[in-house]
């Protein structure tokens, strides 16, 4: 299958172009490298050295004698995004393409406006250049479950059946997000549901929990495969925040009680999830809601997981409440469905201590990379200010 | 009160600003003319003939002795706005300054992106400013009720409580947009719902229905008064364009089957709507949604009662189904709640035989101005094509 990744050379871009390489698929990547270029924005840095595209594709062939073919630009540049979309004719369109950071999302006026236009703009182009150019081609878009947000009943699979004054509709499930980042992933579920329904265009929205870990079986085939790892307050996922925390003494920063819940997934079953959506595609004008996680815990939970592993690893570990940086609520009802990927075959690789424990150790070979001083939150929901 | 009026040059803005002014309030206009360059893009122009802004500025002077100050400029420049909103520190504002129509966003890419851009970037800089300058200031904004598409249960203000599994939560309504620019007013609503949480700004969102009439008495003071009318086949509203056809003999235009059903409001409702929003406002991080509409009809009812009024006139009126160019069900239950203006003190001017002869008269008087070859649909929602 002839497989483009949007967003190819980012923390899940690039291990899942080397999957479907390895799988024997027909692999292109688009990257603008804006991700590489919040790096320099701000003074962050990979907690994992990695080469650059060129280096990483050329090593790849090196190893395996497989090539993915590159396309550098931006998906907001209308007319280069149809030059690639013409060249390489995908069968499947993987956008992982977006400003992907809540707390980025919510510096301030020109991050917020810069969001929303980058994800919502390169969404709407995708799918004009789709209809035009390759009307059959399965959209397998990236959401997240925090479009949901934390409503008190049960979160569904992207549609709700509503009984209101003896009557019943199925409707697209309400939306509460909570930055302008989720506002953004909303908007774009919204497009895209529209343009399936207009258009007959195939899409998959997956609504993916916070994924963690940092290993897949590509990656480790050479220290120059290993994709991305960020710690920092802004691109850092939680656990592997934590998790980078711990090895070099810093409190673990819980914000708040801690009660915060949210859905998790680990590296390995997050491209899992993209490959079942690809080798299961929407039919026809179909719009497809999965919920891309597999375990429930808050953030003190996980908080408290990390401690008692490092601790048997003879660290020693503290956790801090912070004074919560965003606008959520702390403790709340919290139970989401994900069984669609189950049905299509998902086999969860549950959080352990063995999981925590394999991430202490790639992260140790590296815990002289980590700066310090980018682990404090500085970015508040309350008060914008375009300086970090 | 201070009141700024965003896109007060415009088929709503221009009467409403008349309106305040007239009451004694001290408003403010900002316009970007985008609308009359939608009019030099397509060659459309308003049935009525209209005066710059300045003009029909000096001359409300003139006729009042009251001033309306105009602030010449885009909403979508952030420096610009915080300039405008740093001079007039409104306690109100009241945005009317979007694209408003639904075909215009589907004519192909290119507008369905500017529309999209344009609308929530508009909006999104409205709410830094707001925050950042007058952070007690009311938002009073103009949506649709197309946000809301044609559900098979009741339409509800905004929220619906919903019981799931034994659970409850009162959560916004399920939106079903059906374009490109109804998107646009989905994604604006649900960032304004979001700062109204994490900043506390007071914003009431006006789901408006399809507005129809011509005249108000601050209009009819002086011909050079009046506002803008639009029958053109992209931003003409369906009443209006049916009784322009009416009296060139054009046969009406239904779409398909016309069951379509929405809700219609009149002008001088319209304006009182916005009156009753601004006098009463929203507190402190309240996020408000009214349905703005006083009756339901479906469009066939309405060419039928626009065919009788002119034939009791002594027009001789066909109605045409064409193939529909949109999107939609024709035949559908709706039943959309809007009891939250009638509480504030709405007295609504139902659409009446003698309403619909004075909007002949009015359009009487300037026949010769319409250009029939402008009335045929040319926009088609499955195939956009960036030429009209």
């Amino acid at each position: 299958m002839k497989i483009l990744i949007i967003g190819g050379d980012g923390y899940l871009g690039w291990p899942t172009a080397l999957y479907f390489s390895k799988q024997g698929h027909d692999v292109a990547i688009i990257d603008n490298f804006a991700r590489r270029g919040y790096d320099l924005e701000f003074g962050f840095s990979s907690l994992t050295p990695i080469l650059d595209l060129h280096q990483r594709v050329d090593l790849w062939k090196k190893e395996t004698g497989k090539s993915i073919s590159i396309h550098v630009g931006d998906v907001t540049d209308y007319p280069f995004l149809t030059q690639a979309i013409k060249s390489c004719k995908p069968d499947t369109v993987v956008h992982f393409g977006e400003q992907r950071s809540a707390p980025y999302s919510m510096i301030g006026h020109r991050h917020a406006v810069y969001t929303q236009v980058n994800n919502v703009v390169g969404t709407l182009n995708l799918l004009f250049a789709i209809k035009e150019i390759v009307p059959d081609c399965h959209l397998v878009k990236l959401g997240t479950m925090g479009e949901y947000g934390t409503p008190n009943i049960d979160i569904e699979e992207g549609f709700i059946k509503i009984n209101h004054n003896g009557r019943e509709d199925v409707l697209p499930f309400p939306k509460q997000p909570g930055s302008f980042y989720h506002l953004s992933k909303v908007h774009d579920s919204n497009n895209i549901f529209f343009c399936c329904k207009v258009w007959g265009i195939r899409a998959t929205d997956l609504n993916q929990g916070v994924v963690y870990g940092v290993e897949t079986e590509e990656t480790i085939m050479n220290p120059g495969l290993c994709t991305r790892l960020d710690y920092d307050e802004v691109f850092g996922t939680v656990l592997n925040r934590f998790c980078v925390q711990s090895i070099i003494d810093h409190p673990l920063t819980v914000y708040g009680e801690g009660g915060q819940t949210r859905g998790f997934i680990n590296l390995l079953d997050s491209i899992r999830c993209v490959e079942l959506a690809v080798l299961n595609p929407a039919g026809k004008g179909e719009f497809r809601v999965f919920n891309q996680f597999t375990e429930q815990f808050n953030v003190l939970q996980l908080a408290q997981l990390v401690k008692c592993c490092g601790e048997r690893q003879g660290m020693s570990i503290k956790i801090n409440h912070l004074e919560n940086p965003r606008v959520e609520l702390e403790t709340h009802f919290y139970n989401a469905v994900h069984t669609k990927l189950i049905d299509l075959g998902l086999e969860p690789h549950n959080l352990s201590d063995t999981i925590i424990d394999s991430i202490f150790k790639v992260m140790e070979k590296y815990k002289d990379r980590v700066d310090s001083s980018k682990i404090q939150p500085h970015v508040n929901w309350r008060k914008p200010t375009n300086v970090l």
